[in-house]
């Protein structure tokens, strides 16, 4: 597994009527996960797409067990549990800091395209830094 | 079956860097079929939160097919299946006009909470506009 | 002056926890006043980008004096007062349908940029559009 | 004055298809920069909203001198100039911390309410804080 770890604070603006965090903001903070993972890895996000490699989402999902409110500290862990073919698919959990009770859990599935946004297999490097950074 | 259909088109500030529909929008825009659905059926949401009901996310899944892009001219298709009991499901379809082609499809569950934020049975007059809409 | 108006709904994901539809939201808006402006010239916005031309916000402004709250029918007027040269300046009206309050005012400035993302001027088959719509 | 920093990162969110932060995403930014401001000064808003007090926004403004990209890690300087009266004016200024260009330069006017949502005067401790603090 590969593993990231971000805190944040809820934002104003991610706030709704209800008092609390709009779980649309949930995908958002996911992303946030994942740009991190990648810098962490020595592989940032900005320079798969430099490579002509972009990644979209095809999939997501998310539980929500209890609301973030406005200026909440939370942690997200981002988590890549198996090495990718095709598709790579990351799992997120996202945390209450103050309190440590688990507030949400997500996954999202995302594809590579090449140049001409055709579907294409991982990059051999990328593919080689999570392999050597996986445990 | 209870269906409900709405038209909008992408804003720009809906895309991202790859020119296409950031995936976060879509829940934003299920919220919007949701909003219609109960306008339709005579028992629109905002009358749901001033007789103290809130109805919270607690599960969203979305599958993308294909990019929407600025512009382009989207329907979609809001349904509820079954009746609620503690929870109600939707699901969505995605549709692009032009081409008749379908973007994407989601579901959400979303609980429902009374004054005091404890969860609480769909109100009686809801379920009886359900039922009576129901086919 | 060339004039656009337009009408749509405050979403829920627009609210914030003061029960209010979010200030940054506005600029969202006014994008769509003038994507639909520009349609309505028959020089949609995704012309524009398909002939090279790119028009980034330099600037913006807005004072809000009532808010908008969820779900409120809101009409948008968007309105051309000066031909452009090297930058477009719009103005925007925000009023409430059922009462006809209104409720904010804005403008913003957009530049032209060319594909270098070099400022330019204003293609001139726009300013002729422009023109012939004057009033 | 009183003045605070923050830094974050541009969020791949807050792109649009112009492959830029999109110009309404500076408004939460600047939000940040306010919760921040008053978490330093030991009075944080949501202290504020707790007392009943509800600090809307009446007025806007930004200029925007250069985009802000994906990734770019920001400076947000946030400054209280003048202390407030009825109402309470913020500047900011955005720095690209890589290079230390400004990017764009805001200004947010807020109101004071109190809990029947009528305008009211900043609350007597709120103006201690800031005066003690203001150098």
């Amino acid at each position: 597994m590969i593993e990231n770890r971000i805190r944040f604070r809820v934002r104003y603006v991610e706030t709704d009527q209800m008092g609390i965090a709009h779980h649309s903001n949930y995908f958002a903070w996911f992303e946030c996960g994942r740009t991190e993972l990648m810098r962490d890895l020595g592989y940032p996000y900005t320079q798969m797409e430099k490579e002509g490699i972009l990644m979209p989402i095809v999939n997501v999902a998310c539980k929500y067990f209890r609301p973030a409110h406005y200026d909440d500290l939370l942690e997200l862990r981002t988590m890549v549990k198996e090495l990718p073919r095709a598709r790579i698919t990351l799992n997120y959990i996202i945390t209450k800091v103050e309190t440590g009770e688990i507030l949400a859990e997500g996954e999202t599935t995302l594809a590579f395209l090449n140049e001409k946004r055709r579907p294409t297999r991982a990059p051999e490097k990328f593919l080689n830094t999570l392999r050597s950074n996986f445990k």
